[in-house]
């Protein structure tokens, strides 16, 4: 596992009593993990918005699979990137409506440039693409 | 399939010039789709705000599987709302790091909660939760 | 001031190299300081998403005021919700468009919904809405 | 004033019917009002995105004036910077919290520079950044 190191924050008492408050109601079990948490998410953000290194994607599609071949023009979407194309889950939401979740991983340009085209193609109802980490983050 | 109606838009023509040549970069086949994909993003996000209706929504959580029986505490928090969770999908990154999607369909609120037990669970590196639609978006 | 108090938070070695080097960037002066931050900023969004109490937030607005009466509606509006309206900033971009900054106060969803009927407004270009806090978290 | 074109949208009639009762909601004049800004907010995104061009944004800051020589600080790194802002709005909140909205514009990259400067500034309970436009978007 990781190196694991301490470090002291000052903080002002009622901002404190007002974080653990929030940190109950989210569930987390201790402070270092919430403040771990609101970290990395700012290094991803950073990350993304320099668009530097290996980043991982995913791409939240909804669809009417009775759209004219759109099962199929999506499918070949995905296969023409296949190398950025980690995976894809398939949920049938009712007799007409599908969602699915694809993910990519790769250079952040080309995965927005892949999650537009996704989230673009004629019939999608709605789409929207979230920017996450390998895992890498400590 | 849904009746389609048909209106006119009044805009300035460099406006529209502007638009088109996004549409074009996004690889919309035409404006219409484009207008369409904006229209449902606006409708989806209030109905969000509002916490009207049944939703679904996804979660991504990037985590170390090394970590101290994380996988089973995050299976075990799943089957406990086995009623909002739709299904997950479950990606290797590397040697230590998993991505999983997580498909959730219920009350706005509800959703939500359950979004903020998975993010903030100990040892999750990442978290992101996607409001989305059950696709009754016409 | 305030009663300062510390506390100390466990975190992966490289996790909290990353977070250096970004806080270095961000020109913060201390790690408390960049903390602080991020736990007001998670404070201030769940008091945005329940509604609840008094908040502040600020609407940006561009239009051009060449048309057909638009400052005068927008003067207008203010003065219908002079109790929320604070105070307005006002720049001349160029010969035709104006800047307008509009600070609000009170609960939480009657600024929301006249941020929307001030983006709304026949003629503004662009509008953007800002959840903020009366200061009083710690 | 700008040249005026007009063209037509094919939608699904339960579509239109929805964002019917949100530009209603939202008080909009009519279809093409709320569409016009829909259009503009997406080139907003992609020029910020892009990085593109002369840009226009907001900081909005809240802090305590108590802290020692923090508006002094402030108004000295505004200075500093005194070719990208181009004005300050000042409000009393209480005995001790300040809300200022800053108006800079300038290039993308810079602009986000000085706003993560002012934000970081230590002392400063919250910051927000808004994108906006100079207003040239038709």
């Amino acid at each position: 596992m990781a190196n694991v190191v301490r470090f002291g924050v000052s903080i002002e008492e009622r901002l404190l009593e007002r974080f653990d408050a929030l940190i109950a109601e989210k569930a987390y079990v201790n402070r270092s993990e919430a403040l771990r948490d609101l970290i990395r998410a700012s290094l991803v953000e950073e990350q993304w918005e320099k668009g530097e290194g290996e980043v991982v994607g995913t791409v939240t599609l909804v669809y009417d699979h009775h759209a004219s071949d759109l099962a199929e023009r999506l499918t070949e979407s995905q296969h023409s990137h296949h190398k950025e194309i980690v995976s894809t889950l398939h949920v049938h939401l009712d007799a007409h409506n599908c969602l699915e979740v694809v993910v990519l991983r790769g250079a952040a340009a080309q995965l927005k440039h892949i999650a537009d085209g996704l989230i673009g193609t004629k019939g999608v109802k709605h789409g929207k693409f979230v920017a996450t980490t390998t895992g890498e983050l400590g």
